[in-house]
């Protein structure tokens, strides 16, 4: 009898490509459906929640998969963990319904992105903040945060590079906070489309910089025009924190 | 005419063995010295203040030496950060006195040494991190850090590998605080002997565990015997955080 089992995982995503499988290419995917098939025995393909890109860092991303081995669920952890390399780690595994699926389940989800402000760059950490030495309008930043709180169609924030149809989506926070030279934009929400927390972050430091106002994030969310939103920022300084869901 | 420069250097200490010269090892004082000569054209050997360990970080340890180039004291960081690894860079240069020496002022230093405290290890920022899954009553802690706080002989907390004879030191303040799984122990004082902190950070821990009480710390004190104190922690949950001068 085959049951479900559903991993929290966290890794440093600076040596992989992404979570998606691709050819050729390290893939966080890749590396667990190896472990996982090579620890039970079977031909175990995950299913990832957010499939998240090159570069980006994960505290709690989550992934589902069915199995027939006998081992029980919670010990799953451990003994992939053992197998794992250092930068990826399952912080829980856990039967769930057979028909749980992490991506059409109601969830939140809680992104985090993280910018060294400083005059030089700060080697501690490097590898998860993007380093800008600029002045920024924090204040403003967090005003015009204020506007892309709550249902919105984000077209304007989203890559081009999609095939998604649909592009409303929820957002229920948004805060912006420097401390001691760390400026971090933590987003949480119940969607979100490709690329929309790097450009809702490069958007924002565009506030920040002076390049337009805080209410010209009302005029660029109504325009459902990527080309009016800031640039994409870099994939490094970016974490999903966490992925929870309503019903396990 | 010769000037003094001062930098303040941060440094990722995983990939050094620690910041004093040694043969056939790397250090953050020979990348500094190799570098500067360069850029000055000149045989430039720095001096030190904190002679950090191999795998302690550094948001801001001070380095200073002498110098006949004529380039102004504050493009030093800039042209420097040019040639430097990423894992090193100079937060500020500046001319100080010619009698500065950094192990000679009087200074505040500030410690700061982090636990990953969960059940599995964090794989963003691990070489930051001690990782330690164990319960640990953090209250017990700051009770007992509260009996290091002031002059004290601090035999008992410094590795016998040191040829210092007076281990009288003042510490000016210590923290324990836990959030989000990162345990933080930040000690500021005036002057620490050999390994110091990552002895006054195992012992806390002991007491966290449980394998004595808070007030055991007032004996571990008076004994003036390091084995009665706890181990001495791994070097990569360390930061020197600051190192600040009375007068520069």
């Amino acid at each position: 009898m085959s049951k479900r089992i559903l991993l929290e995982v966290a890794y440093d995503g600076t040596n992989y490509h992404g979570w998606q499988l691709q050819p050729n290419a390290s893939s966080i995917e890749a590396v667990l459906n190896e472990h996982l098939s090579a620890l039970l025995k079977e031909d175990i393909k995950v299913i990832g929640a957010s499939r998240t890109d090159a570069g980006v860092h994960a505290k709690g991303n989550i992934a589902v998969f069915d199995t027939n081995a006998r081992i029980p669920a919670e010990k799953i952890s451990y003994a992939l963990n053992q197998r794992l390399p250092e930068d990826i780690v399952i912080r829980q595994s856990r039967e769930v319904d057979p028909d749980f699926h992490p991506r059409r389940q109601k969830s939140v989800k809680h992104y985090s992105y993280q910018i060294w402000h400083d005059r030089f760059p700060m080697p501690i950490g490097q590898n998860y903040m993007l380093f800008l030495y600029i002045p920024l309008d924090i204040d403003k930043m967090q005003q015009a945060a204020s506007y892309l709180i709550g249902e919105h169609d984000f077209t304007s924030f989203c890559s081009i590079h999609t095939e998604v149809v649909d592009k409303v989506r929820t957002i229920l926070s948004i805060t912006v906070e420097e401390q001691d030279s760390v400026l971090k934009i933590d987003v949480t929400g119940t969607g979100f489309l490709y690329n929309m927390v790097r450009i809702i972050a490069g958007t924002l430091l565009e506030v920040g910089k002076g390049t337009y106002p805080p209410e010209h994030l009302k005029e660029i969310l109504e325009a459902r025009d990527r080309a009016l939103a800031g640039p994409t920022v870099p994939a490094k300084g970016l974490t999903l924190v966490s992925y929870s869901f309503e019903r396990m």
